[in-house]
């Protein structure tokens, strides 16, 4: 399959986050994709479509703050990296603010994602990574696979957190529907649920949002992926959301993914897009559930059953020394 | 004036929160009431009202997890004191969740308002204070001062913030509701917009809330605040705020004092809350007004010139050298 990555996704790099009260070291690093890269071999370097496609999901004041909030906060006298503090959980609402602290908060949703000096490069170059593959698959490739990171299905057209700073798969199914494509499924089994690519489409009727994840009354993200969350207005069905409880293993996984494959079938779309997160895996250090190394191809060939064009995205995946290995045998599977 | 205090209020204590992207030691600490408690000289102790009047303006869900969360906390096996990470920014709505995180996120709008292993008990007796000088003003006199703390105006129905826990001058104007009085004006002069006092009572027609503050471009809580909010539904222009610049003196705010005052009058409450904070002052450390301490007779003056039953609520001050000078020089112009 067809693999891209730019290796200036690399350079962002935030030192700490907030997790469980302390600053720890941050989970989502550099190391994370040069495993997945040295276990594929050989990778495409993404085209630059410009900020054009960003656009059809995110919003501009949104992706103004994403470049200049690090700036600002080193003019601010602040040590360290961009993070926020406090956020506008009631009558959330477009308002003019001067202090970056505020408008931290008025762009992410969580306080774990902090923006560093290169975020925005990265961030920019790992969305071309999802545009260039979608590219190959709109050329006629059966499949591709874009080495996104930093991840994306956190992120919301004007929020980050969770890692996410720009939508990738959400980048991606705007992009096919504006190269023609009419219906697209967006599959996501990363092991958190996907909020932002969730709400991007919350209200769209042609673009499918099905994930299995683990239940949010007990992970991450807690407010979104709850089950009776179906989507509204003209997306009223469109979206489905398949949770499990915490040491979910193959057994677990493969009913709910079959749903899910029914689900989509039935909307019959001309593309598949599948953010994948390796954070699945048993041995992950920061999730719980209990898929094994073997599981991934398995899994991947029911995906892979639907006989549509697909693409895959790279979401989470922490368990470093093996992130590799289960990335490549979930493509395996395709 | 008769004063109202209780030494239990004294047990809060945080050890840091989070401030400007790292731990800074907590700056609402008890040292802050004992400086007014000792420039007062005798203050009472309130009488125990139960949790019914805190009802009226929180909800029982958001009560039962102030009480929890610190043991949750602790249970989950966590150092320190209870603190969130995440929010729910877009479709806030009742959710079930299990996880002490998630729940932190759902019940509080900021990063820097700990819940320690006696918040709730100190809150509860913040609550019984105002609820205490409000039973003073009732019977008769003619103005009572609630040395309340923790503080209370940022926090809302559900959810907690900026130091506070419970709203101790909602609490104290529902009450007065419930006692018979028809029209409630609270004014609230601390240096912070008292985003959760209006929101309590944003659609309410019975309770005006007037606010002179610091600009939320530039000053928290940043997402309240601002001029164009002025209520909705019944309680549509029962909503003042008056944001000024940072580096008012006093020339900046008797104007504005001015136009809340006649606002007020013009409302013909029956009774009058005043949330004050000390922290308009010009040596507060964490603010940038820059009234002097005899500046506070003068205002007070002016607001007891409305000839109003009032009680005075207690809500920020961070000077704490200057606190109980310039609290009490504020008590005596009434």
């Amino acid at each position: 399959m067809r693999s891209f990555f730019d290796p200036r996704q690399l350079a962002h790099s935030p030192e700490v986050e907030l997790h469980n009260g302390a600053f720890q070291p941050h989970a989502e690093h550099g190391g994370r994709v040069r495993s997945i890269a040295s276990a594929l071999g050989r990778t495409e370097e993404p085209a630059d479509h410009g900020e054009a496609p960003l656009l059809r999901v995110h919003s501009p004041a949104y992706l103004d703050f994403l470049k200049s909030a690090w700036r600002e906060w080193r003019a601010a006298g602040r040590p360290g990296d961009a993070a926020a503090y406090a956020w506008p959980v009631v009558r959330r609402r477009p308002i003019d603010l001067d202090r970056i602290d505020a408008r931290l908060g008025r762009y992410s949703f969580d306080a774990s994602s902090p923006i560093a000096e290169a975020t925005w490069d990265s961030a920019y170059w790992s969305a071309q990574t999802a545009l260039s593959a979608l590219e190959a698959v709109l050329a006629g490739e059966r499949n591709a696979f874009a080495l996104c990171r930093p991840p994306g299905h956190h992120c919301g057209a004007d929020y980050l957190g969770g890692y996410c700073y720009l939508n990738n798969a959400a980048i991606a199914a705007e992009a096919a529907l504006a190269a023609g494509r009419r219906r697209i499924a967006i599959l996501d089994v990363d092991y958190h649920h996907g909020n932002g690519t969730q709400d991007v489409f919350y209200a769209s009727g042609d673009v499918l949002f099905v994930s299995i994840h683990a239940d949010p009354r007990t992970d991450y993200p807690y407010y979104w992926g709850h089950s009776d969350e179906a989507g509204e207005g003209e997306g009223e069905g469109s979206t489905l959301n398949l949770p499990l409880p915490r040491g979910a293993g193959r057994t677990d996984y493969e009913p709910a993914l079959g749903r899910a494959l029914e689900r989509i079938a039935a909307f019959a779309p001309d593309l598949l897009i599948c953010s994948f997160g390796a954070d699945t895996f048993g041995g992950d250090p920061i999730c719980h559930f209990a898929l094994e190394g073997c599981d991934y191809p398995v899994l991947a060939r029911r995906i892979a059953s639907l006989a549509l064009p697909t693409l895959v995205v790279m979401e989470g995946g922490y368990a470093v020394d093996a992130l590799g290995a289960n990335v490549a045998a979930f493509l395996s599977g395709f």
